[in-house]
């Protein structure tokens, strides 16, 4: 046998024990639920991320919802995108902006309660099987909403509903009822080297 | 003056502060460039941000261009929900799978150089103004394309150009070259839990 068809071999053998390995992973796993996920960390890519799972989730049929805590009036790429998908996407867009923009914590307040109760609403609605709850880890990091509440609905959440979670420093007692955490943690950003916000890409 | 509107007018004193400094930092960055934006680490939402930054660009009237160098044949929710925009979203799926699926290395190498004449083909093409390179990182790790060709031309991209590299154990001479590197870290996943994958939200 040549060297190179031994490394063929040596390869094809390391490569289908691998894939045993990760067959009987898969094999495993047999739950199905509805999950809550949170994206956190001061990094690019949590709402984004989120984003991208409204796409997946649009092209398997799902209806979604969204609410978003704290983009204000913001006109983002991602909201007009969405409109191509009519009625199986439902979006409100309840924050004030960020509280350093209004600069009123009682506003601040009144916005994500009325953001929340739309998210409760959306929560009893069947024909909801996502809702992306945007940026909803800041109104509970400034206290805008009861963390014990909001955890205590979101654990209840309807067997067939995914829940996204997103925003930077994720309350403690929000990571520990949720299914899946990841935290998006900045390397480089473009924003150091002078780089302004462009279309498309923050926005 | 009570105590409630003496904390009210700290916390407008306090906020007027933060957004003086955000807004100075904001009028300092004056750079337009196309960025090179990569999305590694081990946790999920590295692919599915890069669709979310797609869903934002197709919002924002952008031609986009993707290339998937591991994804086989895999019917992926985002891939059917794109499809809603027609021939503003130009799409290959170039990748023959995992390695660990095909066990078969020349393939693999095979596959990943003709996914990557694919994605020089549309960073020639000045109607494409992003261009996601899906699990290229993958490629690169295994050494199916040189490190060396593949960030030359990346850096020589035109300057109205977003590129979105995903995958893995990011290469340091890609990081080096990148405007933009994000980490998603694991910090609890479902799998662990015995959930198995799920449409809308693996796929």
């Amino acid at each position: 046998m040549s060297d190179a068809s031994q490394d063929t071999e040596r390869h094809k053998h390391k490569m289908a024990n691998r894939k045993a390995v990760q067959d009987a992973e898969v094999a495993e796993k047999t739950i199905e639920k509805g999950l809550l996920i949170v994206n956190t960390g001061k990094g690019k890519g949590k709402s984004t991320a989120a984003f991208g799972l409204l796409l997946r989730g649009l092209g398997r049929g799902l209806r979604i919802g969204v609410v978003q805590f704290g983009k204000g009036a913001w006109d983002t790429g991602e909201k007009t995108a969405i409109e191509a998908f009519g009625d199986q996407v439902v979006w409100h867009t309840l924050g004030e902006g960020f509280t350093w923009e209004t600069q009123d914590r009682e506003r601040d307040v009144a916005a994500a309660e009325r953001a929340w109760g739309k998210a409760q609403e959306l929560m009893a609605d069947p024909s909801i099987r996502m809702l992306i709850l945007d940026e909803l880890n800041i109104s509970l990091r400034y206290g805008h909403l009861d963390i014990e509440e909001v955890v205590a609905d979101l654990k209840a959440r309807r067997g067939d509903l995914h829940i996204v979670v997103t925003g930077r420093n994720a309350k403690p007692e929000l990571i520990e009822a949720a299914d899946l955490v990841t935290e998006m943690t900045p390397v480089k950003h473009h924003f150091d080297a002078g780089v302004k916000a462009q279309k498309g890409i923050e926005f």
